[in-house]
């Protein structure tokens, strides 16, 4: 039986929403794997006592260390060993737990995994991607965002390389098409580092790696003609930062102008309100939380990220992302494809 | 009296909205300045004689060659001399005209404006901006967005320097604020480029040439603490662009959104067409027209570029752009503050 370590402490709501999202994903999957919940045992305990775990293969773990979001990644990891975060990773590494779920410090995460865990064979650099909604249907997956900057052509490959194979495998789609962000659409475009990586991609396309569908610009991103965006780990940063603040941009543009309206009679209270709701339902088709978190993708181990503002249903369907990897032996596949370079 | 050198043939609805916009320009102002407008005979004089131009300072000048939306920059610079745009520049560099201001092949220009006109002293290399809108009152200015790539720390701290000078002499900006686009707040965040442009930014503000307030990252660009934004053109022209996809990407969810909710009952067909009309009155307070295109920082002379969309109101704009830039001596404080480095 699979074993999924999740640390208890990550995220803003954690621990009582990390043991909800644990119980939740047990009772759904009918117990069919095992969770070890990872953390300070008088923060824990309590809670978990108001709980029916009766049944559940669930078992605690103490860890008197926490990293909290403030930590600095590099010193977290070699000052907080009797954390949940290194705890947890340390279990995967000596085969006690098949994969490592946390909605905690991400740099911390990212730092711990590369040390605990190392990196898969062929991969020079693990990597993290991100979620964008679309015009089309589905979502597309921008890769670096924010774990490797001043990428090597060969980095960017990789990214796409792995990521190809996610979501061949553990995502359920046949064919990912890869798109390399870039100042304009035709070969010789941009930076030294992106022509070349544009040649790389493209012998990789030939050798049926990867889908390449060559250069896209930042007006692409959105369309969806691509499901696999490549960026520097800067660009693909300040890409989901800017595009997690425009939700927030739009309603300080609404309130005014719903006023305006309003003010000059041609709109009514109800009316406003019922624009105010409309705007609300316009983001429902993306709801990220149904795949919870993301897989650091490239270390020799199953390392999922999780948003700090995680829910219990993040949690949950992390835990199912970290047993469906597992099963689809992403890893294995990654090491294969990216050994043979 | 200036002399303005308006490229008839640049922009998606050119010649006839450049004349209208060029005439426009020249009532308002009560004929302060005179305008040449440069382009093809055969299409230029015919819509000029439609108009009432009688008694305005305006000279038409032949040339026969177009550069078009499609034609490759460096290539069209060396082959198309003929052209509006070599010439225009060419009269400027000559002293027959002050400014040249075109809504034309933006990536030709700035070939065209390097050669023909060549840097100011001091500068390292000629930057181009763009407007983005914000929370707070006003709008935020990102530089450099697509003219370059691969820059070097000295590079970006001279964009910030231009972009302070122009928005203090010319923008009415008391207090320029800049901050340096990266993936966190921290001092030491970023790649190497980041981290010594970070230095000498400090350094520049210490000498009071910029003011400057640390990094900043994606999700700051819309709220609108800082005028100034510096990056590199590959992630200032994805940002640019992924930026001018959102209304229509936005366009897309409320469609269904609102169909949804008439089809549900819980809207009727009157009230969806005001939260549509709401939706595009949100935008409204982005008027970008008002200043109509950017100039090309660095140059040694004024070279304003416009969209390829601008209407008439916009090529007008862009003229009081060019005036106002020539007697603000834009050009004389970038050279002094950049040429004692």
């Amino acid at each position: 039986m699979l074993t999924i370590a999740v640390d208890a402490m990550g995220g803003d709501n954690a621990p009582a929403c990390v043991i909800e999202g644990t119980i939740q994903a047990l009772r759904e999957s009918g117990n069919r794997f095992s969770v070890v919940l990872i953390g300070q045992a008088e923060k824990v305990e309590p809670l978990l006592a108001e709980q029916d775990t009766e049944g559940l293969n669930l078992r605690f773990v103490h860890a008197p260390e926490v990293v909290t979001m403030d930590d600095i990644p590099a010193i977290a990891v070699k000052t907080k060993q009797e954390s949940s975060l290194v705890r947890g990773l340390k279990m995967c590494k000596a085969k006690e737990a098949d994969a490592y779920v946390s909605a905690g410090n991400t740099g911390a995460q990212m730092a711990a995994s590369l040390f605990v865990l190392g990196r898969l064979p062929g991969v020079l650099r693990p990597t993290i991607y991100a979620y964008f909604p679309r015009i089309q249907e589905g979502l597309t997956n921008i890769v670096d965002v924010g774990a490797n900057m001043d990428c090597k052509p060969e980095h960017l490959v990789q990214f796409a390389e792995m990521l190809t194979i996610y979501q061949r495998f553990a995502a359920g789609i046949e064919k990912p098409v890869t798109g390399l962000l870039n100042i304009g659409e035709e070969e010789g475009k941009g930076s030294e580092v992106l022509k070349q990586a544009y040649k790389m991609l493209k012998e990789a396309d030939s050798q049926g790696k990867i889908c390449f569908a060559g250069n896209i610009e930042g007006h692409d991103i959105l369309k969806g003609n691509v499901s696999i965006v490549v960026c520097d780990g800067l660009v693909g940063n300040t890409i989901l930062k800017f595009g997690e603040s425009i939700p927030e941009f739009l309603g300080s543009l609404l309130k005014p102008a719903l006023q305006k309206l309003v003010a000059s009679g041609d709109l009514d209270a109800t009316s406003a309100a019922l624009a105010s709701s409309v705007f609300k339902s316009m983001f429902e088709p993306f709801d990220v939380e149904k795949f919870g978190g993301v897989p650091f993708l490239g270390v020799d181990g199953i390392s999922i990220v999780g948003h700090g503002r995680s829910s219990s249903r993040a949690i949950k369907n992390m835990i199912f992302m970290a047993e469906h990897m597992i099963e689809k032996k992403v890893n294995a596949h990654i090491a294969e494809m990216l050994s043979e370079e």
